[in-house]
This record gives structure tokens, sequence and C-alpha cells, in this order.
């Protein structure tokens, strides 16, 4: 089985001087998982899969960068916190482990992944989930360490949004609560290791304005992230009301598993959710014999992915920048 | 369209002691909810249809009595708290409310309902959950006053595991972290009402000793409830672990969606559930034609359900009670 990784950087209204950073996150996410997948041996053994420890690795790439919604540069609530929500699965025992709203800690994907690990239960939410994370040692960081000056700027023009002007900003694109456009950089990572073992990750830090305590699909099996090792490893990106509403991450699996190609698996689901809830966003996959679906119906969508020795990637419609890796 | 309504008080190893007060609860759950179907007026013009009006009514009744876990009669944490876990979806418009960890509210699926009803986010977990609540003038009770003397001996006996004896007690049948078997007094309802839409409701307080902040399947779509007109509304009972990563009630609608008996769609998803995952629990459906479906593979789970002026109800294997309404 040759090993392939896909990560996504949101989908939405991405701004154009956001784009290079975003692509060259994405490529730094999935040599990271790549490099893991190649070396096909679980360097922490608490890790079902090398599968899932190389989706975690990127998921971590892209948190620590600010280009993205997630981690360090995660969107800020209503009170100008950071709450991160995060989620991960694996396809061989359908493991799964998530956090929601948590806050404090420099990367929610790994606070997921010791959930799946580690614990009798799945998922963690508000202040039981830091308390998990210290259970097991995860480092608790400021909350004014993982704010980043675009999530800040964003909040202000949020706080302030009749005086919004035509000028554009940069912090335009941020997801806004009640803003069914815009961008929303949630992060996430798909994989096939050689052992053709699936996982997948997700993580985010919400909606700019959000109320403190909401939980968007991100961290919610079937919604934001899912894996099967008969069906596909999937991460999903978008306004997340509408995702869980649609359910859209098990809804790309059906597809997969009536044996629709990749790409019209996850463009079915996304049509569901359109017509039945609205919404826009995109979702990346991959399955077992090692298919690769990157679809959006959004303006934009960062993905990035490695196989074959090739790293491919992009952020516009029709658009494949192409290098070894 | 006659309308319908379907309760469950929870599935698992219930003790012969409680299988009278579950049998009255879900009965007298079952003639409120049936009430206002056949009233078929929207009370509360925040609901989107009679069915989520319907099964709200039904689970609020199941929360105040102590025969189940959930509101008052839930099973506390570590902590020796109550934490509540409550969700609600309907099948018009794929409209979905839920909270997770809420604390020292009367009725955790009021709370939902007004999630679903009155808020542009889908769910939330945590202190945000409680904020939301009083945002919406929810009344704060003491946690004090959700404890049961039921719940309490559970606890006790949970921390002091190794003085189990071989005596039977009603605390036994205490749903407990770690342990695959026990009694899970989760609550739901599902109805059709007279329009032809459908809704699911479930609530919970989890399992005994589980860790503060767990958020099980019960809040969760497509876990522990789901509704589409389209297909089915499903609320389900049970390890909520296993719940969770086999996705069990959208599961159960996929099979629905495939033309499946409504007894073979919940038999399927929970076939999978045990093979996949492990654990036991059960289920109820009603689908836009009225079809009804009730199925647990525990020892026993507790129903009840109204249609065509007939009250059915059971707690074992072939039971049927059966009275006018």
């Amino acid at each position: 089985m040759k090993p392939v990784i896909v990560v996504h950087g949101g989908a939405g209204e991405i701004s154009d001087s956001r784009v290079q950073p975003k692509l060259d996150g994405m490529r730094k996410a999935v040599r990271e998982g790549y490099r893991i997948l190649q070396q096909n041996q679980i360097l922490d053994a608490d890790f079902p899969s090398v599968a899932a420890e190389a989706v975690t690795a990127a998921v971590r790439v892209l948190e620590d960068l600010e280009a993205f919604n997630a981690g360090y540069g995660s969107v800020l609530t209503e009170d100008g916190e950071v709450e991160m929500d995060a989620g991960i699965m694996e396809g061989k025992n359908l493991a799964y482990g998530a956090v929601g709203g948590i806050v404090k800690v420099k990367n929610a994907i790994d606070v997921a992944a010791k959930v799946m690990n580690k614990s009798e239960h799945c998922f963690f939410a508000g202040a039981g989930a830091n308390r998990f994370a210290e259970s097991q040692h995860v480092p608790e960081v400021s909350g004014e360490s993982l704010k980043s000056p675009f999530a800040i700027r964003a909040l202000e023009r949020f706080r302030n949004s009749e005086n919004i002007t035509n000028e554009i900003d940069d912090a335009d694109e941020a997801p806004i609560v009640g803003k069914k456009e815009g961008s929303r950089g949630t992060v996430g990572a798909v994989a096939l290791d050689a052992h053709g073992h699936l996982a997948a990750a997700t993580s985010t830090g919400g909606l700019t304005g959000k109320l403190v305590g909401r939980i968007g699909d991100t961290p919610v099996i079937g919604a934001g992230v899912y894996a099967d090792n008969d069906s596909a490893a999937i991460s999903t990106t978008g306004l997340g009301e509408s995702f869980l509403r649609a359910l859209v991450a098990r809804r790309i699996s059906e597809h997969v598993e009536k044996g629709e190609k990749s790409n019209v698996a996850i463009k079915r689901a996304l049509d569901f959710m359109e017509q039945r809830v609205g919404g826009d966003g995109g979702a990346v996959l991959v399955t077992q014999s090692g298919d690769i679906g990157i679809e959006w119906n959004s303006t934009r969508m960062g993905w990035a992915y490695a196989c074959n020795g090739r790293l491919h990637s992009g952020c516009n419609r029709h658009e494949d920048f192409d290098e070894s890796i």
C-alpha cells in the first residue's frame, strides 16, 4: 500500500494576501505527515496506527501557523478568547477522540488524540476538556499566546460591524457568526498508511464572535471528521452549523460505500447540504485503495497532498502545483 | 396523517423493582406528547412543528421522574454532580439543537429546544451551555435538587466498588464508567404529527462516575438523535461511546432510506455497532408513513407508544401492554 496524506486549510473567501502563507503551511504539514507515513513506524505507542499519528502531526503543524484558524491564529469568541474544537478518528477500530471549547492549550489535536488513545470516553467539552488535558500532562499556555493580530482585528471589525467600509481588509475573510460567506480556515488531514489503515483529524477556532461554549462540526464524528477502513477517511471545513445539520462527513462516506468516485461523493454531500440547510465549504478524503477526493462549493479551498513522492497543492479551482517531495 | 409518538426509557439491565415506575412514567410521557399531537396546534410559536413540541413535552415528563437517568434522577459524575446532555432535531428543515454537560437546570431538553429554536448555533457545551440557558431566562436550580437517592447510592457503590457483594441492589443497574453492561436510563421520544413532520429528542445524565465534561452520544446528531422527514425520526439509548463511534442514529436512518423495515433498520445498525465496537442498547423510530420501530440488543428496554387511540408499552422482549388512551 502506497501511503497518502491529504490536508486542507479551510474553505471560503480567502483573501489574496493569505493564499501564499496557506500554501506554504499546507505543504509543510503534508511533508511532516508524509515523512511519518514513509518511516512507517508508530513513534508514540499510544496511537493505533501510523495513519493516526501522521494526521495528528500534520494538523499540529497547521495549528501552529497564523495562516489558519486553529491553534495559534484561532478566531476569537464574543468574549475575545480562543476556544478550540478538534476531533480525530481512525478507521481500524473506529476509535474516536474529540474536544470542544478547549482553551489554553497549544495543540487541541494533541488533546483529542489523547482522548482517543487514553480515555474510556470519546468526547470532552468545556472545563472538563482542560481538566482531561491536565490529567494527561498537556502543558497549559496563556490565552494571550494563542491570539494572533489577524484574529484580534477580525473581532474588532465584528464588534464594530456598523463601521465596516468598502475598504478590503484581510480581517474581512475571518469567519463570522451569522455570515454565510467568508473564510473558514479550519484545518484537517486524512491519511492512508502502508498497512492500509485510514485516519482523519480536524481542528478549528470556530467563528469570530461565536458565543462561549459553541461547538461546531469539527469535533463531531460524522460532521467534521470520519474514518472507516471499509469506507474512507474524511475531514471537512465550512459553516459548522450546516455541516452538523447535514452530517456531511458521514454522508460523504455513505456515497463512497455506494461506489461513487471520491470527488462525486463529496459533491453529492455538499449538494444535499446546500439544498436542505444552505451553507458552503469543502472536504478532503482518501480511501483504502488510495483514491483521493478534494472538492468544495465555496470560492476557494486550500488543499495539498502527497503520494508517489510528489507533492500537489492548490487553492483556486483547476489549480495544481506539482513538485517533488 | 395519523399522529404517532414513541418514547423509550433506557435499555440495559433494568432491575425488577424499577420496571413498574418506568412503565408508569413512559405511559405518562406518551399521553402528554399524544395530547399535543392530537390538539395539532403549536403552543410555543418558536417551535418549527407540532412534532418538535410533542417530543420536547414527552421528554420533559421523563426528565422530571426519578425512574429515569435524565433531569432529576440523573446519575452523578466523578465529582458527585449532575451533568446532563440533551439533543433535539426536527425533520422539515433539519433544525438541530443540543447541550452537553449542562448543570443546574431542571429540564435540559428545554435548553436544547431553545438552542434549536432561538440560536444561530446548534450545540453548546459546558459553562457556555448554562450561559446560553441564562440568556433565554431558563431558571437556575440547585445542583442538589437534581440528585436522587438512587443516583447518590449508585455513586457510593462506584466509589467503593471493591466492596460490592453479591447482594443485589437497585443501584447496581446504574450505568457505570468502564462497565459494558448495566442499565442506561437515557430517555427519548420520536413523533410524527398530523402535518407529516417528524422530530426526535433525547436526554440523559450519562454514566455514574463519568469524568467531568464527558459528552456522550445523546446530544450528538446522528448518534443519539436524528430526524429527517425524508427518512425517520430516531432516538437511541445505550453505551454512549459505542453509539458515538458507530453513529447509530444516522446508520438506522440510512437503512430506512434503503427501504428496510423499521425494526430491521435498527437491528442492522445495532449489529454493526456490536461487531465493530461492542456495546449494547436500543432505539425507537417513526417514519413519515407512521411505521414504528422499537428494537434493542440489551436485556431490557423500556418503551411506549401511542397511535390510533391506543397506548402500547413494554420492557421485556415479546411484551406488549395495550390500553386505550
